[in-house]
């Protein structure tokens, strides 16, 4: 099996200001690819350490990955490092110079001295074109081992990494023993309620399959991988599985594949049935209406949203009646439910959907205590409410109440009667 | 200065199915004790690699923090690997054996071989107590240098690196240096016009300062750090660097300390001269708000917003006279302004900003490429638009536009007369 190291530079990263969110990304990645990614390196900005580290690794492994380092500082000296490593001169290259200048133009900057180092590299290399920012990356080869040299910037590497080394890879090592990974996405369910549907997998297990629980703010991914000499060999031993997950998840399951996003799903289905929605936010404060607008072609069917923090909002710009608050709170049911009206009435959209409860961390009564959040739905004809009982955290309380609404409004546009994490529906 | 590695054992860390949160956290807290952190090194459960490199590390370094592989099952080897590496026979901890055996009645589970075997540690080691698991933590001692195992579940990691590596390194090293460490945050400046105006910081880094450029979604932030034998003498040493950046960075500076937001900073700023805002949105499409809110206690300034997508909502929930946009554009100044003027108007608020653009990455024009944002501000009294060319990527357009709005009310209410990123205000 061809094996992979990943270096990751830079003092942030060993002092804990950074998390290494890089070095997963990237492992994940090249794992698919069939590789072993035997270690992970984090070093400091220290010119011998990277230099001998990526000496080391390209004696020792087929490829090496390397992110960080290159951008336009004095503490950025990865360029450098390799540089003397292959005792190759720099030159400035052509076409990323003008991509630098191009970008300082657009933006109305000025091109600083250390703006066009940027555009220096090794002669030894050939350049990975990085349209996404002003840091290039590399490519090398010593004696039939790779070395990449990529930006540290999360979604600059990430492109490189797919547009440019992920090509050469397939090219270098076309017989490369395949691995096929497949990623199922549930909401609404916990963790543990979760595996306990899915069961025993050991007889999967066995048979050379991966499973992994992965729980994220988004809800719980299942991960499952295989391998095999061909990509049929390896689908063939997700098949079942596949099937199994697929009945016992059902309602819960709201997408599969890596990029799947829960909005982007419930956008879908909004484009696909021709419905538009609205948006009415106290506790959740933009964060709903952010989700749904992330989506690239959200303004079809997103109409808007008010965020309406203060109680005057509520009634001004949404018509809630000032009575209802008075008698009822703000965090209520029939608050929740006049805003949602108020919302679909005043953006005349199919669907409107509102949040009302106390995010934390003060702002809690007996009561009413932190956590408690009342969610109000007009889908078409139908209006009900939810009411939940979150963390003490007042940034999951605003990322766990969206996801409910989001996946309360997906199960219904998709005739499952259920709802997540088991809650009632209230009829008005 | 005393030198530190982390070696964090575990497949899933590699395959990129878990992200190393805990090498951040240890090389955090080691770096506050007093430790150069020099490598954090990411092996899989492989017996001889892992005994070669904690091998290797116990050579080189004063302490060695080993996490991962402690647990019941087949691939947990690092306690066998490490007594091997000792040449130390295995002995049951009675207390251990006893705490695994209350935890399982406790839970009523049935005690497994596996489980009592976990009770065994290395004759060289003392145990760490670890009351929250059945993993204990191991201590070793080598030619002067320390090694600690530590199990690799988070909560567990942790309250044994408090409860007892910690203590043990104060009665080790009573000398030991102290760290302090310092954040300047900014925004509104790219890393390298900023890495310019602070200058060459050579004659500060020759006196053992260390300054890292740390470029984030919400700006640049630059830290600085310093180590002595006391705290004085540590913070002596960032005084004139201290100044300096104050100095140089003065406007675009926004807060100092780790945790400091820049809607954080706006609250305090809103708070203090006792003014509430309101927020239009179209292309941020309520990230803005959402940050806004993000802070506790935000309800004392944020009167709530609108996120107009769609023009209908432009004209029916913010006022916007359908002719402008009809003539101008969504995308103008005149709407921008149109919108800020809205918004301030329907929530009675002291300042309303909107934003208006081409978020991509579909919907761009050559009159309008992707990218375009218009930012109306009425602050008070002053009303004035910018105008900003980003990027070709939807999220980061909705972040970076937020940012530059966010730090436009900081500078406006802070007296500061220029704009981030030398963007020229226009008046209506």
């Amino acid at each position: 099996m061809r094996r992979a190291h990943i270096i990751s530079i830079g003092n942030e990263l060993l002092i804990g200001d950074t998390v290494n969110t890089n070095a997963a990304w990237i492992g994940a990645m090249l794992t698919e690819t069939g590789f072993y990614v035997e270690q992970v390196f984090t070093i400091p900005d220290d010119y011998q350490l990277i230099k001998s580290q990526i000496s080391d690794s390209l004696e020792q492994v087929d490829l090496t990955i390397v992110t960080g380092g290159l951008g336009p500082t004095h503490d950025d000296i990865t360029k450098k490092a390799v540089a003397d490593l292959f005792e190759s001169e720099l030159r400035e290259d052509k076409e990323v110079l003008n991509h630098i200048e191009q970008i300082f133009e657009r933006r109305g900057f000025l091109l600083s001295p250390s703006n066009i180092e940027q555009a220096q590299v090794p002669n030894a290399c050939s350049v990975l074109f990085n349209p996404k920012g002003t840091a290039p990356g590399m490519w090398f080869e010593k004696k039939g081992n790779y070395l990449a040299l990529l930006p540290g910037v999360p979604h600059e590497m990430k492109y490189l990494m797919r547009e440019e080394v992920a090509p050469r890879l397939s090219d270098l090592y076309p017989g490369i023993e395949v691995w096929v990974t497949d990623y199922f996405k549930t909401a609404g369910v916990p963790e543990s309620t979760l595996s306990e549907r899915v069961g025993n997998l050991d007889r999967f297990i066995q048979n050379g399959v991966g499973v992994a629980y992965l729980p994220g703010a988004g809800g719980v991914t299942i991960r499952i991988s295989a391998s095999g000499p061909k990509k049929q060999d390896a689908e063939k031993k997700l098949t079942v599985l596949k099937k199994e997950l697929n009945m016992e998840l059902s309602d819960c399951l709201f997408g599969k594949g890596k990029e799947a996003t829960l909005s982007g799903v419930v956008g879908k289905i909004l484009t696909d049935q021709g419905l538009t929605i609205s948006v009415a936010e106290s506790c959740t404060g933009g964060y709903l209406s952010s989700k749904l607008t992330d989506v690239p072609g959200s303004s079809h069917y997103m109409l808007g949203g008010v965020v309406a923090y203060s109680n005057e909002s509520k009634s001004g710009l949404l018509g809630v009646d000032p009575a209802i608050i008075e008698k009822y709170g703000a965090v209520s049911r029939a608050t929740a439910m006049a805003m949602a009206r108020g919302v679909k009435e005043r953006f005349e959209s199919d669907i409107g959907v509102s949040t009302t409860g106390i995010a934390g961390p003060g702002g809690g009564s007996e009561e009413k205590p932190v956590g408690l959040v009342w969610m109000g739905f007009c889908i078409k004809e139908k209006e009900f409410a939810l009411k939940a009982q979150l963390s003490k955290e007042r940034l999951l309380n605003k990322q766990r109440s969206s996801i409910v609404v989001l996946e309360t409004i997906r199960r219904e546009l998709s005739g499952i009667p259920n709802y997540p994490y088991e809650l009632k529906p209230q009829f008005p």
